[in-house]
């Protein structure tokens, strides 16, 4: 059995849902289908969800939101039209969404979740519509029947570990069933969604609760590119990572999987398959437990840019227990969470995203340093990148070090910072952002192959 | 105009007083003398200070250190009768050991204080009628008169900032001056103690007050040398390094100079040369606020045993804001001072030096990280050796990582943990002890010369 999940994109318009009917009806084992809201059909396109919050916040502002409401139906009715369902499906929708904009506003996090999350539901109902009106057996399930129960976190749900057993249950029933991703549902009967993207979360949960033997996760790449394709062109597709060196390589942001949508899977064993809904037969990528490290050391190569760093340096620092401490508290202080923390014997470097920062900001964090810690220097620098090299056992790899920095050097990228030690799957260099495309291309002819220009 | 420290093997004997004499009397620069203790004559000798520090601990238990005031005595004796110095120094010495251990002993800790002192300050006597023997103007100086005031903290004195005004009076006097060293005055008139090896710190402070051209440190070695010798037989000499540098090697500890000791003549920017009362006509080490690159990114290697870390995950730990926070102040509650933090995006390793802990602490600390953070795995692993590769502008050449990663590479060393991107003239490599030598060999190799087995 398996959980199969599709993305925005991959439901989009009526043209994609026959790929995705097509996709499922190809393996018998394609049992449990996530749904996500219609996508975007094109780059300058509007997500439904969006549209949704939109709609959403307007309420929450008294102003009717009409307009937004008729863009979010004409979306579930032109794919309606193109699948040539009958008009009750859309009619339907339509009296959803406008109960739900009718709903209690007085505790508006939780109208803007019931709201948010009406673009996924509604989108199982039409996908499961079309499924019967093809012949298939196929039923939409409402997630507060089935049991995924979640924390009453609004945007931030965190499922409820008695709902895997109740999930369990849904293997019994018979037919192709269709799940709307994103959302559950507290104890007390709210709704209440995952973090952006969730309908991922809810794939994983799904295929650790039914304990099924592989989750399909279709969106609209190939495959996990061991490089960010905007930097390398055509870069090598990996063909399977451990969970491990999946969430290393999303930290820069260049993933196709929401990282935390891992976790259930991940703490059942089942393996992940990344597909592409528009390439189906590709074989896409495989996320497992543990993997052969026959094809070398290095995984990927992962970057971002936009950090700085906080240098700060005073005599014998290395002798004042508690300094450190100290100085993350202040940090802290102001609501600032920190990447890397590279230290000398008498300085501290610590690095941030600069986008938590302000100039404001950063004049009044020197200023509490210098005064509370009696520092020798405090330097604030910015325009830093960090790369990440990923694979399992690099850490115990001897020579892996060698060959990265080698790289670098060859290319006369300075190496401002280096973090390695405490991860067994990544080591981490922190260059100037004007290096990082320079850098990553000669990681990447180091570790793969040559770069097509 | 020089100050010259001697250190106490360089005063343990009358020959090697004599030879002192002859260094100092062959500069007409050097007018101000910092007086040692009388140290090891043999390896297995006894220094005086530590006898000293046995007689007060004796005293304080309301015991007779008959015996140990004796040996004390019998070193100054048997030094003086090699001077050929009349008896009343030796005289004048017995009667103010006696004195201090006749005195209050209501505050242990100042009593300790100033009968450890005695070492120091009785042998400044003894050394300047030597001179005055030899027909030279010579002038025993007491701190508390030249005005050398220090903080009030037993073992740990702190220079006072209006000390250095006062001394540079010294100037003015005629005659070398002879003054003990590794203890000042409080201002109530107290006496207390450097750290340990303080006689640096007072050649430090004496150099600054006095505003000299050079503090000329006289010791047993020829020179701070590229790399430990008891790792690197006949390893190169340093002929010039920068107080930076001489920190980041004094961190494992071969250092020929107390570290601390550099600060007062750091911040007037006075130059420091290390010699060899053995040989002094070898140049020595030059310590300098900058100095030219000339000879490439590598001054020295220096290497330290006895390090342990602390390798602490928990999934998405990257997110929670205060996680390392937590962890610090967990091990603040225990004491412990931590040297480096390498992290991942879901870890964190603390490096601490394995003898703060003990087997009991470590379960405990163990337990409390688990139970506090809620952490997915805590493991604790020993026997970790580090090294640092030090020179000012490291940070900036390109290449030197590599050089170094690939030499470890190539000698078949794992790198557990490298730490670079905070110190402007180090970088540090964590490596299981047992490789700490064919690492260290590697390295002094790769930036050096080829290594004498």
């Amino acid at each position: 059995m398996k959980v199969v999940k599709f993305g925005g994109s991959s439901l989009a318009s009526g043209k994609q849902i026959e790929k995705v009917f097509q996709i499922v009806q190809s393996d018998s084992q394609r049992k449990v289908i996530v749904v996500s809201a219609p996508g975007k059909r094109f780059a300058t396109d509007d997500k439904v969800t969006d549209l949704l919050i939109e709609c959403a916040e307007q309420c929450l502002l008294n102003n009717d939101p009409l307009e937004l409401v008729e863009m979010v139906i004409e979306r579930y009715t032109s794919i309606a039209v193109e699948l040539q369902l009958p008009s009750e499906v859309v009619k339907e929708i339509e009296n959803d969404l406008a109960g739900r904009l009718a709903g209690d506003r007085s505790k508006p996090k939780q109208f803007v979740e019931l709201v948010k999350a009406s673009g996924e539901d509604n989108h199982a109902k039409l996908v499961a519509a079309y499924f019967q009106k093809q012949g298939v057996e196929a039923h939409y399930v409402n997630p507060k029947d089935a049991g995924l129960f979640v924390s009453a976190d609004p945007g931030n749900a965190q499922v409820l570990q008695e709902s895997y057993e109740l999930l369990y249950s849904l293997r019994e029933r018979s037919g192709i069933l269709i799940f709307p991703g994103f959302f559950g549902y507290s104890k007390e009967g709210d709704v209440y969604t995952f973090s952006r993207s969730g309908s991922d979360v809810t794939g994983s949960i799904l295929a650790n609760g039914l304990k099924v033997d592989l989750y399909e996760n279709f969106t609209d790449v190939d495959a996990v590119y061991s490089v960010n394709p905007s930097i390398v062109s055509q870069p090598k597709e990996v063909k399977e990572l451990t969970y491990r060196e999946m969430r290393e390589l999303s930290y820069a942001g260049f993933t196709v999987l929401h990282d935390e949508a891992l976790v259930p899977a991940f703490k059942a064993g089942i393996p992940v398959q990344i597909k592409n809904t528009n390439n189906p037969s590709a074989p896409g990528t495989k996320i497992v437990s543990e993997r052969d490290n026959a094809n070398g050391p290095v995984i990927g190569i992962a970057s971002d840019q936009g950090f700085c760093s906080i240098y700060v340096s005073k005599y014998l620092m290395n002798r004042e227990v508690g300094f450190g401490r100290k100085l993350l508290a202040i940090l802290e202080s102001f609501g600032l969470s920190y990447e890397h923390i590279p230290s000398g014997i008498d300085d501290i470097s610590i690095i941030l995203r600069e986008s938590q920062f302000n100039p404001l900001m950063e004049k009044e964090i020197k200023r509490r340093i210098e005064a509370e810690l009696h520092t020798d220097e405090v330097v604030i620098e910015h325009g830093l990148a960090l790369i990440m090299v990923v694979g399992e056992g690099m850490r115990h790899n001897i020579g892996t070090t060698a060959r990265a920095s080698k790289a670098l050097a060859n290319a006369n990228v300075n190496i401002e910072m280096i973090n390695q030690g405490s991860s067994e799957v990544s080591m981490m260099f922190g260059v100037k952002e004007i290096d990082e495309k320079r850098a990553v291309w000669a990681l990447y002819e180091e570790f793969f192959a040559a770069v097509t220009v």
